[in-house]
């Protein structure tokens, strides 16, 4: 078999894997390769092959005839230097592909099906396109509670798990869609504090305008190897960190990146998708958060228990002892929405000062206190009691600092974007409704989470008053062209819907 | 709104519109783009935009900051210099899309939501991924008979039509998957040469060894535009071209491109495929002939039946008359595989020579003679022998003649492939079974349809009897990489059963 040389084509292609080849390559024309075709790399050594997407080049200083070109996912997965010699064939569709069709034509799907579908994906052998098919033949209307088990089931086995050696380990899921919703970073050092056993790993935002991830990043290191945070757990308890070192439920990433671009978000997937993870994690009691409101993810009081149901039905069977709570999701939590806005807000709540933003402050003590209430020994009730007494004392900040430390504490210095500009009220009155995504979206364009000190802080919240002209919000932003982006949006929609009222 | 400068990039992304940009671009940075966002390219005066999914470079020599790198796709579809400033943001998911989203919930679609779906797919305004979504969506547990019908219209609809001013437009399709069968070839010269109009547009082939296009442009140029085939036709009374030139139903070039990948073959989706682009070219009546068999595209007699119940009805509502042949499909029609051997076979029948493939010559006379019935002045029973008396006579090698004369004879030398081998019998015995996909696999490897003279050349059929040794069929490929390739399929697998039998 002739082989080709490898060679690093610099283009992310973003959880696809493209490589490329010169259409006046030998290889090309002989094997009936047509853009698109899906090839196996084989290195010299036997060993796993890596599938790609094959996109043929007509210019040869970005791939030459006898070169494989590859972008830079490809490169990461071969790690392979340039150069070395590979052998390229058509790719057999995935075996489990025949499964998948089955799911199309109305079929339910046994665990051996869904850990076949879940291990070639996980191996890169499913295109975005037999992936899509997949998602879509899942699709509420085929998808059976079983089936959600043997999927989450599957997505568990097809990644590494973290183990901690203790039955407690808590953790904490919100479902999302509320921007400044950081009470995580003020739960985890209440709970650690009390002496629970809880292992935050958290993603950066993919949507959002600040992940946990990124937001516990402007206080300290959140890039820690499996065995860092070990020791770090092991000494305070608790640690708040990435994690995307530990290779926990990767088809979950790999679905995800195909089901944001078709707007899916079945609930047996959402379920699937959260609970892959936290088992994983190590996780044996967990809570979830569902946020109720028109602009949330989860919009009517009968979606959320359906998906309680779903959640409690499949956490029960995978030994994930889990507690759902629907909480309030009309405005955003706190004033910051972005890293360093949102981490002033924790820390203000940490440190008890009086102008910290109550609903974080109240929303955080809530749930922490359910989860106190997973240790046998804290009474039904009693949690809220003692999560506040942790936090009033100061030990929830000692705790906070002693996990900033253990981390590795941030002394790059930061500031709030430089350009900062104050949206006011368009009239007087009554707010009646800030719009989550609208918030969240005019966050982004300003630059969160990548520019640390971008987003938009909140000074008015619903139900409070409003004179003509009187800030509602700040916009910050790094960049000129982020500020006029987002300063633009919030022309386009204020995000506040202000009521005039007789009187005040 | 800052503008990029177009640039085009020699990749070839197969019906996937791609663009670059560079990471350090501000642009990418301020809108917080991310690979495979979709983003919408606008002109400088108001126009159509066009859609594409963005990959992000880090090497300038592909694209620069300041510059949007366009994919081979992209350049053609904008139609504007290297260097035009040009304007990006996010694509607004395509409006139809959730009709996309209903449709996988269960529901049933309208006319005008299956119009505006394909009205977005033509805009290329639909990724990959989703119109994925749609096919899945569509898959047989949930499209109505209607269904398939709005889709068909729409498809024509969001193209353009073929008109030919006469009542009787006659045309044919085979549902494929049977090598060597180039009754088209045999049937348009009979029935031009009766009267009846025949202007017959091919694809190329995609997966098969020879399409008809491939094959008849062996004998002359296939490549006409509208009006010169409208000339063609008019002196002729048939032709045989490329129906690439006219925008003949492009969704559904689009849809294929996306169903291959995925082994999808739904009946409704192969129904509303093949009735628009008839109903498209102006066809007023359509033979189709579905050939049975264990390796062709329809295997049993029932899936034959239930596809031809729904070409019935959706043909009825289109103005297209159609009949539905069945017929054998258990081994390779004539002799040869491939451009240059089918077009052989093709001349032996028309030559009436003896040494013609038989079975060739009757099946193109049964389908001739079936559509020849179409004439309403033509009993039923005797188009065959009709057919029979104007390929005897000559009359029809006279009409393909002069039909290769109108198109342009090719005057390229072209010769057999000079590498070539015999395969021969393992042993004496009965040929029992032919493997089409496999032949059809071994021709392709070997160079068809790329190389005319690529192919494989049958010399036995089923039913007859070899002694070990003896050749069963040649290899002919034109460079030594598909030859290889061609021989080593066939050794792993020579797609001939032969039994051995205790007497001759």
């Amino acid at each position: 078999m002739p082989t080709l040389k490898l060679r690093s084509v610099a283009i992310d292609t973003y959880r696809e894997n493209v490589v490329y080849l010169h259409r006046g390559c030998t290889l090309y024309r002989s094997e009936g390769f047509q853009a698109l075709n899906k090839i196996e790399i084989h290195k010299e050594e036997n060993g796993q092959p890596v599938i790609a997407v094959l996109n043929i080049v007509e210019d040869a200083n970005i791939t030459a005839p006898g070169e494989l070109g590859i972008s830079e996912q490809v490169f990461e997965q071969l790690n392979l230097p340039p150069g070395t010699p590979v052998t390229v064939k058509h790719a057999t569709p995935p075996a489990s592909i025949e499964a998948v069709h089955d799911k199309i034509n109305g079929e339910a799907l046994s665990y051996e099906q869904y850990f076949r579908i879940s291990q070639d994906i996980v191996e890169n052998r499913y295109s975005k396109i037999e992936i899509a098919a997949f998602l879509v033949g899942c699709a509420e209307t085929g998808f059976e509670r079983d089936e959600v088990l043997y999927l989450t089931r599957s997505m568990v086995e097809t990644g590494d798990r973290l183990e901690w050696g203790e039955s407690l380990v808590v953790d904490k899921h919100c479902i999302g869609g509320i921007p400044g919703n950081r009470t995580t970073m003020l739960i985890v050092p209440i709970v650690a504090a009390h002496g629970m056993l809880m292992p935050k790993t958290s993603s950066r935002a993919i949507t959002s305008p600040a992940g946990t991830a990124d937001t516990m990043e402007v206080l300290a290191n959140v890039d820690l190897q499996p065995e860092e945070l070990r020791n770090i757990v092991q000494q305070q308890r608790g640690c708040l960190a990435w994690g995307g070192n530990a290779r926990l439920a990767p088809v979950d990433d790999i679905l995800i990146s195909v089901e944001r671009p078709l707007s899916m978000d079945s609930p047996g997937q959402m379920v699937a998708s959260i609970l892959s993870k936290k088992v994983a994690a190590g996780a044996t009691r967990l809570l979830i958060d569902i946020p109720l409101g028109p602009t949330a993810k989860v919009r009517t009081h009968r979606d959320a228990l359906r998906l309680r149901k779903l959640f409690e039905y499949v956490g029960d069977r995978m030994q994930l002892e889990l507690e759902v709570v629907i909480t309030g999701g009309s405005q955003p939590i706190g004033r910051g929405i972005g890293p360093m806005l949102e981490t002033r807000d924790v820390m203000q709540v940490l440190e008890c000062r009086p102008d910290a933003p109550m609903d974080l402050r109240e929303k955080a003590l809530q749930l922490a206190g359910r989860i106190l209430e997973f240790d046998a020994d804290v009474r039904g009730g009693e949690g809220y009691h003692i999560a506040r007494d942790i936090l009033d004392s100061g030990r929830a900040l000692a705790k906070m600092e002693a996990i900033i430390e253990a981390q590795g504490k941030n002394t790059r210095p930061l500031q709030l974007g430089r350009l900062h500009h104050a949206i006011t009220a368009p009239r007087s009155g009554k707010i009646t409704m800030i719009d989550n995504l609208q918030m969240a979206s005019i966050a982004r364009l300003a630059g969160a989470p990548l520019d640390k000190g971008a987003g938009v802080d909140l000074h008015k919240k619903t139900g409070e008053h409003v004179e003509m002209g009187e800030p509602l919000y700040t916009i910050y932003a790094a960049f000129p062209a982020n500020y006029e982006f987002a300063l633009e949006a919030a022309r386009q929609d204020i995000g506040y819907t202000v009521k005039e009222t007789d009187s005040k």
